[in-house]
């Protein structure tokens, strides 16, 4: 006898096949699965914290950072945390099914939009073990299959992870092809995923920028782009000083390592010399390190001088770009020029600027009032979140469990033709 | 002086600079833009029927086919339909502004999911000149811009519909800049196009399967595959004989060149005796030549034996395919292996037959009991169709204005910040 093949797109036939059995079971079944998993991720914590301990130990003989340690670790806690997130995925409301529309054409013939799944979502994601269960739940509870490629530093817990969930499918009759890694393959795996025209619905990058250019740039499967965020806050001469203030400390320093932390600060120059000093002050006392234009760097002390660059990155640190403008039109140019197109905010009390800051800023979310740390599936009430989309394609913004699914249209006449 | 740098870049650029003049005008401003387009193509007919009349004799000399000269070919009955069909496009509702969805948050922040326009749509497609047109009306109603790469064989006339589009703008007190062409670049501009991340928001190719597939998999850019219908008809024990013959006739004969005409009919062991000799009988009728497997031809005459590669055909022609199956399972098999995912049609009286069809079956229509050409845009209500959408992402099946649209969240609060 030879031995199976086993390949990438073996694996993607196999959750192609199973995306038609999980299409067919009840929303209740697959919330079923979904508390089988928590169960399972909660029996089974040792054999995790142990996988996760050797991905911990090669990545410190590696010389990774802190940082991304933290990232990639999962202890007692962060697992209960996971399964916990787990159920509340199971939770949700299930959008398959749903009619999105209708009507009876003149014929007679009953037309029906319904929300169907995808079908199987491909995921390429970086180091944090967490987006293995979190994706693959968010799939499931969708009636879809998924195929994960995660980050090679976290293999080992992913491993453990996708075999857990196979296993908990298995166990309450759901089969367990529904989910599957091509971690194994390594680059070809992910090469495989980006190829896969037929076999994987839409691919959705989860990372850095410049995973996300990758996947892009490289797919013949469409794609969903969750981007960066180089986020802008506008202060013009009527924005009251305590909501300017709390809104870009907010914005900055609540978490900013996230891509809805605001990264560049423009002021009205007739706002500056109002609002400046004791903006910058707060900040300060926060830790951030403001890179200011000259005009900032005459207000306030402790500014660094502003570069071109400063105006292009998004720190996702407590650094701040802050500058002056000379009007509306020139913030709205700047961030023309330097958006990554995820969430902008004005602080105002004039309506004429507001409808025009709301009309005009071309972003998946624009705010009036308040800090660009709402834009968030969680905040906007989805329950979950898959990631936020900077594309203008079938998803812009936060993106729910809604965002995994399609449509298809149903169509009942009794023998009518085209005339 | 040096010349003006014009190559197919720059004039992406225009067209986004327009893209933000196109936004702000109202629904009233851009109606009016395409009455000028109509008027300007009636008026300057002449004109048009002269470049297209050096297309054709350029055409006849490469000794292209009468099939694609017919689609060639503008005269003047032909040029009145376009301007009513831009009328048409005019008079439609207008997307934009539409309010999706929204709530308030917990804390008060008041959030609104509108409708705003894609930016700058592209469009790769062949030989109808109409499509120039059409495209740009459908692009500029939903205040779009737009960036057109047709056919060589349309080049002549092509340029002239654009001069008049952009006239007629310009004419009207619009950016002319809204209706680029990128034809003088010959394979540079199509290239351009499917590589214009960030100029070009969604590229839509209309044309053969293969244009369709070299665009799916060389743009960068996001794509809305307008796909190839191989389409099926099952019919089952209880199906009505009547019904079967009709829909079966109208879906082939109706006009067998467009992706909405059936290509196979699937016939149920158990209906094929009472079935096929009267349905093979109204196709000879109709000048159809039928490809079927042994059953079909031992149960009517003037059968051409079908072999593996008319199951995978779209003939867009009278010729259909014929095969018998055992069961319906067997039917959704050979649908699941040879569908392109458009739309396929069942003949039943059998609700569990129709619902475990409308269920299984996946393409972008499902139809019970209908013709499988009443999957169109026009039929569906729309007004008008911007293509048929055969991949999941963004749009499904017959595609309308809306389609050319996409969604921001406005965020409305009052000093709020986050937790």
């Amino acid at each position: 006898m030879s031995g199976a093949i086993d390949d990438p797109t073996t694996r993607m036939r196999r959750a192609k096949d199973a995306a038609r059995e999980i299409a067919r079971l009840t929303s209740g079944d697959r919330a079923r699965a979904l508390e089988a998993i928590a169960l399972g991720l909660e029996q089974r914590t040792e054999e995790i914290v142990a996988a996760n301990a050797t991905d911990l130990d090669r990545g410190r003989g590696e010389g990774i950072g802190d940082a991304l340690l933290d990232r990639l670790r999962l202890d007692e806690q962060r697992i209960v945390a996971l399964a916990a997130a787990v159920r509340d995925i199971a939770r949700l409301a299930d959008p398959v099914g749903q009619v999105v529309g209708g009507h009876r054409l003149p014929n007679g013939v009953a037309l029906e939009q319904v929300r169907v799944p995808f079908g199987v979502v491909g995921v390429i994601y970086e180091a944090r073990p967490n987006v293995t269960v979190d994706i693959a739940a968010l799939a499931l509870r969708s009636a879809n299959a998924v195929v994960l490629r995660g980050g090679s530093a976290a293999r080992a817990s992913n491993t453990v992870l996708v075999g857990i969930m196979r296993d908990a499918l298995a166990g309450v009759g759901v089969t367990p092809e529904a989910v599957q890694t091509v971690d194994d393959f390594g680059r070809d795996g992910a090469h495989a995923l980006m190829q896969a025209r037929g076999l994987i619905d839409v691919l959705v990058p989860r990372g850095s920028a410049a995973l996300i250019e990758t996947v892009v740039t490289e797919s013949t499967v469409p794609v969903i782009e969750t981007g960066a965020g180089n986020v802008h806050v506008v202060l013009d001469e009527t924005a009251p000083e305590d909501w300017a203030r709390e809104i870009v400390v907010n914005a900055k320093v609540q978490r900013p390592s996230v891509c809805n932390a605001v990264e560049t600060v423009l002021v009205l120059r007739a706002a500056a010399e109002r609002l400046i000093p004791g903006i910058v002050d707060a900040l300060d006392a926060h830790g951030v390190t403001v890179h200011g234009d000259q005009t900032v760097a005459a207000l306030a002390s402790g500014i660094v001088p502003a570069t071109e660059e400063d105006w292009a990155t998004e720190y996702l640190s407590l650094d701040l770009a802050m500058r002056v403008v000379d009007s509306l039109d020139e913030a709205l140019d700047h961030i023309r020029s330097y958006s990554t197109g995820h969430t902008e905010a004005i602080v105002t009390t004039d309506s004429r600027n507001a409808d025009r800051f709301l009309a005009e800023v071309d972003s998946a979310v624009v705010i009036v009032n308040a800090s660009t740390r709402f834009t968030d599936g969680g905040e906007f009430g989805f329950g979950a979140e898959v990631g936020i989309s900077t594309q203008k394609l079938h998803a812009r913004g936060p993106m729910g469990l809604t965002e995994l699914t399609s449509t298809k249209w149903l169509a009942r006449g009794s023998g009518q033709t085209r005339a």
